[in-house]
């Protein structure tokens, strides 16, 4: 039998009690298929005594978390800590500066400062693996970086939180409205506390960025994620887009063509008979297209103990097998630098939802400044709502580009027939 | 810049014509995400002289198929004749013999032959794989044998065969008869002049035994696989499961706990609320369920010159990676040998369709035989058939073990009530 993959854990909350706990219930088969052990020889966390349902004291105890890069003996260190600087960064430089395999769940990290890790590792031929950073199980990195290898990606987007996607397809379930919602999610501890890096996009974008790096080939850009979350909206855009036909999703999705870059996460119109309509609860997804395989879909768990170890533990699998290559599946300095697109000249279909006093002259205001704008409208839904005497107005605007849009909106600015902010959402393209 | 990759191939058809188009189309990028250029240098097919839409006037060509595992200088060799025994077998042992990187799209031959072919692979350490040969252009043998890696799958299943999935829900959608659609299938050049090898189900079940080998580290077993295809579904079975709150799918399903290994494919009533219910068309999908990372899905094009020709060119980029292992992610001796389940012992809901004389008497038989054989009913639907005076019987039983359901359907054998063989279809759980 070859020698056991030596392994380093930093961070035991969930995610790496998780680890523990797979590497123990699942060791036999992991040696079968990694080809030899793989065996956990050092911890590290904030606090050491902790009760966290799993026996640490077989491991050698480091108070200083980013003493594991050091440890005699040991070829990989995985990273659970979180926190785009700090010691996980720390942890990740001194790693890869030690010549040993860095593996880590931590999208915002790598969102920020991928390549710069990506060209350490590179320059040494050190795997530095980050599977449980996008879509949590759904072994996408590897569907994409390996599997679509052979592909020209036009598209890939997809729903990278499970806990937008628990809120609005329970809002869409029950009718209910976001705000109380939310309280639940939080209560259940499906959200957390301070919800923001979630329900703000923040989250998706970072794993929107780093699937876009691997589907173009092309080098990571968070800063060029155009996010809006999912704080605005109401339960009213959700039945009214379903009785159109399409449900809710806050959507990451990036594109690449001859305008360049687009990469933006925002709440969507997905229309039924797209799959991305059937993804309910906190499940994720991600769709690739590519010119010769089509549309491929994955789909699973985001998020949670089990199948975040899952995808940890495959990237250690990977590496005791020696089955690895550049972290974003070729060298840094062969990644391209596309200039980044013009959201004004895309063109899309949108949904507009508009909170407007039910009097005399309203609807030609409205239909006015779409006209002048050159947005020529689709469907027009007007209904009164009881409690304030206002009505609500939604509409779905045929194919054009994305700057007449935003231009009708702005004709609209300031106006005293709105009583609210208008709601904007893009339809996908099925 | 690294050697390139030298290639022969073997088959000229629609795949082969996919692979050189796909070459040509994406090498630049090919060559980055590869480290190194992918270039085929030789042919051979049946016919040289065959308008085949691309250039290979520009490839060496070789008569004999199977002497393009000799020339010199090729380091891989992709084999998309088809067929599992005759030239397809003799080229991947020789191409393998001479210690050569053998691809192949070919499920009848690794069906048949993966375990012996995989024993000289693994004893040289030389890769042999076979993505294009499992659903098409989904990469759902790496998604398996390398994303799941750290689990215990339980189950894997999907819909494995685009024709059967192309009819069935082409009889759902127009409410038309099976043979009707077969033979429009059939005009259009979406089913096989001979169309057993699909609709008998064979087909699913040369790629079910794969998927299966790969999830549960067993010996790949095909003949193990109990098969039924789809000709006797009817459109009332169709009208009757939606009704019901179920579509109708040609399902391989495998299945390993203390029972031993359960390998089947059959045509199931699968609920609403499963993602397998809306993969529609022509499209594969695959489910794995795994003790940590819970359901994976894996949906998109399982046949086409495209999406294949994209399976077997990523297989051909992670040769050229040197990212390759074991072919059944693991030696073939540490395989495991399971039992064969006995189906009987099986606990599942079932739907039966009878088709009866419409006269008294008939409905006690039924209920007799299935209370006799302790089969206890939880839906009952009966309607007259207007065509020809008799009724149509549709039930939907509690659990129970399977055995149960087969002996009520000994107990009604050769009944004169009966008009018709009875149709018995699985539940899929969800």
């Amino acid at each position: 039998m070859a020698e056991p993959l030596k392994v380093a854990l930093a961070g035991l909350g969930t995610v790496g009690g998780g680890v523990i706990r797979l590497l123990d219930a699942n060791r036999a088969l992991i040696e079968r298929r990694a080809g030899r052990p793989i065996e956990i020889v050092a911890v590290s966390a904030r606090d050491r005594n902790k009760d966290r349902g799993v026996d640490i004291t077989r491991f050698q105890w480091v108070d200083d978390m980013t003493a594991l890069a050091e440890i005699e003996g040991v070829d990989a260190v995985v990273e659970l800590i979180g926190g785009s600087d700090g010691p996980a960064l720390t942890l990740a430089r001194k790693t890869l500066g030690a010549g040993k395999a860095f593996i880590t769940a931590n999208k915002a990290m790598i969102a920020h400062h991928g390549l710069s890790l990506a060209q350490v590792a590179d320059a040494q031929d050190i795997p530095l693996k980050f599977e449980a950073a996008v879509a949590g199980g759904i072994p996408v990195i590897k569907g994409i970086r390996e599997g679509a290898a052979a592909n020209e990606i036009t598209r890939v987007y997809g729903i990278l939180n499970g806990t937008c996607n628990y809120i609005l397809t329970t809002m869409e379930k029950d009718g209910r409205d976001f705000t109380e919602v939310l309280g639940e999610a939080q209560a259940l501890g499906y959200a957390e506390s301070d919800p923001s890096f979630d329900i703000d996009g923040v989250d998706a974008a970072h794993k929107l960025s780093i699937l876009a790096s691997l589907s173009f080939g092309s080098a990571l850009t968070f800063d060029g994620v155009a996010t809006t979350g999912i704080r605005n909206v109401i339960a009213a855009d959700i039945s009214e887009a379903q009785a159109l036909g399409f449900r809710v999703r806050l959507v990451g999705l990036a594109e690449e063509g001859e305008a360049g870059l687009f990469q933006r996460v925002h709440p969507c119109l997905v229309p039924m008979s797209h799959p991305l309509a059937h993804v309910t609860g906190s499940l994720n997804a991600v769709v690739a297209e590519g010119n010769f395989v089509g549309r491929l879909f994955f789909q699973g768990a985001g998020a949670g103990d089990g199948p975040t170890a899952s995808a940890v533990v495959a990237d250690l699998i990977d590496v005791a097998r020696n089955e690895y290559g550049p972290a974003f599946a070729m060298p840094v300095e062969s990644l391209a630098h596309p200039e980044r697109a013009d959201s004004g000249e895309r063109t899309g279909r949108y949904f507009l939802r508009l909170t407007v006093e039910d009097r005399a002259g309203v609807l030609a205001e409205i239909a006015t400044a779409m006209r002048d704008a050159g947005v020529s409208i689709e469907s027009f839904i007007q209904r009164g709502v009881k409690e304030d005497g206002g009505a609500l107005i939604v509409l779905v605007t045929h194919a054009c580009p994305e700057r007449c849009v935003t231009d009708a909106l702005k004709r609209m600015q300031g106006s005293s027939s709105l009583t609210g902010s208008p709601m904007l959402m893009h339809i996908l393209d099925l």
